[in-house]
């Protein structure tokens, strides 16, 4: 009996128009922060082992572990290295996967299924962290993806195709600036001189990825087309308190938002602080002030999960008893529909202009950078959904702010993510935290979704 | 016949009631930024020679100027002792004056009056700089002390008491950060540990002192007692550009404004800016952008000259992806009254917590300083604006918004100030312009007010 077979019998099969208005009725619970919307059903039979997962998740977070309990398992670092060879040598080696690290140096374990000739099913996420990060982010995923594939092997399934799982190679960015590039690799997606660039010890991006046995000078040969791969799945931590504070149990990925910045000079003048009538002034500050809130304002003027942040501000010359005479401070807006905040960001720049035109300043906006959203594949999120409420898990769908492999991978495959949540939604420091429940619930939905996906594709 | 009789025969002369009715008018015209009102009048007929001060600032200003054309003479670097040094030799010494330095390092130089027995007034400024400063802060008023003397001599005037000019020592203050040094020692006022400090290359401040000629170890015997002096005069440049814009020439200062300064700590919650929806945020930074608003709209909303600055603000993490968690940044008020800006911290401390209330943000805001308005001596104002206006000079009643050894002056004898208009109100700059014609202005009302309390005090 397929857990679908089992969940309809059992009653938590729901039809998918039913699902989606659930999910919708959720989504609108969190998003006005009023109901909290469960699915009823109860704790999931376990097929895969939570003793084990969380075993390995502690064993691996020993490696680079920090004084103030983090993790620094930055790409390409030493610390990195040691954790790439741990799960080699301890999870996968033992499990007699085929192996091996592609020219960008991401690790592949590849288990035969029945048809080899059919493009395989990749699940799994990265092990590189950032800074003093937490032990979730990526890991989970990685490790959830290699606990689902030793609970089939253990299982004896047979499945249609061959399923590999991955550790993809530099996700973070944090060496050498830039993520997402064992992901990058498969689509080719290179910025201009990034295989020349140096990092802050004089380091070679090019010898980096030779250190964890990729291969720069064949990096094209990493490259995949679209139809090589079945689907990709990626299980990670939510990131964000989401699904913490509606107390949901998995996220169903609609999509990795796209992410738009904007680099602000306002140009004012500066002077004495104490010999300028207010009325005389220009003072960019006052000016930078209104345009913070209106970036806020102008954000939340309509409905829906749109972000809109001033992270960076500085101030010229920056002295108390000085009026400030130029402010630079960045803009950037997230969300799955670029234009929503293009549209946004029409307002923000008429704003702009109403605030110069009042302080005598002068704002100059210029575009950075764009990063595309990469929506999900509909039936990849549907099975995970489906997959979910069969074991009895709440769902919610919803976006993902931060961005993951699968958005590169989205290009080349059906593209779905499964959302755990992370305690207070902290993240990308020591105090990341997914309950272990959570970390298991996940990885049952990875493992359902593997096979349902192997079944149905 | 006197510049007053002359005054009152042409018609110039107009009695106290008229004169403050005129300057309330002209004051008034100021504010509302609406009316410019000229006192008729014709050009001076100088008494001093305007060529000769003129000379002697082009000269000075070539000690320490730098390429992009203002001056680097910080005090007791060796622009200073250079420029001191010309001051002495080229000016000081050829009048014949009684010079001494005295232990903080700053120079006078005496003319004696019939009565040497009676207190002298005294007059003059500064000639340290901040680092590429301008021409005409402190340097003016300097040289036209001298210049004022100088006419006194060459016209042979008797004056009744002795008469000093005086440049004081480090009024600045960008070296070892404090200023007024040299007035501070008039009134025994250090700070503690003061005299201990070094400076960035680890120069103590002893050394410093000894090398303009001071006596660090003796400083105590720098002070004077109230009654020491009978008047105290300075002309300065205004910073600001009340004047210039206003079409004014002299500016007969009220007062130095008081000065309070507050350190402010913001602390909301640094998070992931993708994964973190608007609604759950507690952004630093939105709120120190309501609090930078709320400082000026909080000064702005009573009558009068007060001014309040956010000149400093920093954000940390300060990152383009992560919501601030932190904002500090500094209040600066300034007024002639400090009930007056008490008054408008209570309520921009009400509008503190307010935002706080708002955003789930805590807001520390802690007085860091204190200055005290220097209020100037009413009849010396009062001579200072007759002599003005009898010399054809329009005139304006307006505070000083910023710092000046005439307000230590003001703890010792009767002080009054004399403006003159800066260009577009720039100073501490390259740019700092005070017309030619407005420097002599100024010099003469200088000369006219020393004669008017020499024969009125």
């Amino acid at each position: 009996m397929t857990g679908t077979r089992r969940a309809m019998k059992e009653g938590w099969m729901i039809d998918r128009r039913e699902f989606n208005r659930r999910l919708v009725a959720a989504a609108a619970g969190i998003a006005s922060g009023t109901a909290r919307m469960r699915f009823a059903g109860a704790a999931p039979d376990y097929s895969i082992n939570p003793g084990r997962l969380r075993g390995n998740l502690e064993a691996l977070a020993q490696i680079g572990r920090t004084p103030e309990g983090g993790v620094s398992r930055v790409a390409w670092t030493a610390a990195d290295v040691a954790g790439r060879q741990w799960v080699v040598d301890k999870l996968l080696k033992p499990m007699g996967l085929e192996m091996r690290i592609d020219p960008a140096g991401s690790i592949f374990g590849r288990r035969p299924g029945r048809n080899s000739g059919l493009p395989p099913i990749l699940f799994g996420s990265h092990i590189d962290t950032v800074t003093n990060g937490g032990r979730f982010d990526g890991a989970l995923g990685s490790l959830a993806g290699i606990e689902a594939l030793q609970t089939i092997s253990e299982r004896k399934i047979e499945t249609n195709r061959p399923l590999e799982c991955v550790i993809w190679s530099n996700e973070e960015g944090e060496h050498y600036g830039r993520g997402l590039f064992g992901s990058r690799a498969l689509v080719g997606y290179f910025e201009p001189g990034e295989m020349d660039s140096k990092d802050d010890r004089g380091q070679h991006i090019r010898d980096a990825v030779r250190g964890v046995g990729g291969d720069p000078a064949r990096l094209e040969e990493a490259r995949k087309k679209p139809g090589d791969y079945a689907a990709y799945l990626e299980l990670h931590i939510e990131q964000g308190g989401v699904l913490d504070k509606a107390g949901i149990e998995i996220g169903v990925v609609e999509g990795i938002v796209g992410i738009v910045r904007y680099q602000v000079q306002i140009a004012g003048s500066a002077n004495h602080a104490g010999t300028t009538p207010m009325p005389e002034r220009h003072d960019a500050l006052v000016a930078a002030a209104e345009l913070v809130l209106a970036v806020r304002e102008e954000t939340v003027r309509e409905p829906g999960r749109q972000v809109g942040t001033v992270g960076k501000l500085s101030v010229d010359p920056g002295v108390t008893n000085v009026i400030p005479g130029k402010v630079s401070l960045t803009i950037e807006q997230r969300d799955l529909s670029l234009e929503k905040v293009e549209a946004i960001f029409k307002r923000i720049s008429a704003r702009a202009q109403e605030i110069d035109r009042k302080w005598g300043t002068r704002t100059e906006i210029t575009q950075t950078s764009v990063h595309q959203p990469a929506l999900s594949t509909p039936w990849v999120r549907e099975t995970i959904a489906r997959e979910a409420v069969a074991a009895g898990l709440s769902v919610l769908q919803m976006p993902s702010g931060a961005g993951h492999d699968a958005q590169m991978m989205a290009r080349l495959a059906p593209m779905g993510m499964i959302f755990v949540p992370s305690v207070g939604g902290i993240s990308h420091a020591p105090k990341e935290l997914t309950r272990w429940e959570d970390a298991a619930n996940g990885c049952e939905v990875l493992y359902r979704s593997v096979i349902a996906i192997d079944r149905e594709a």
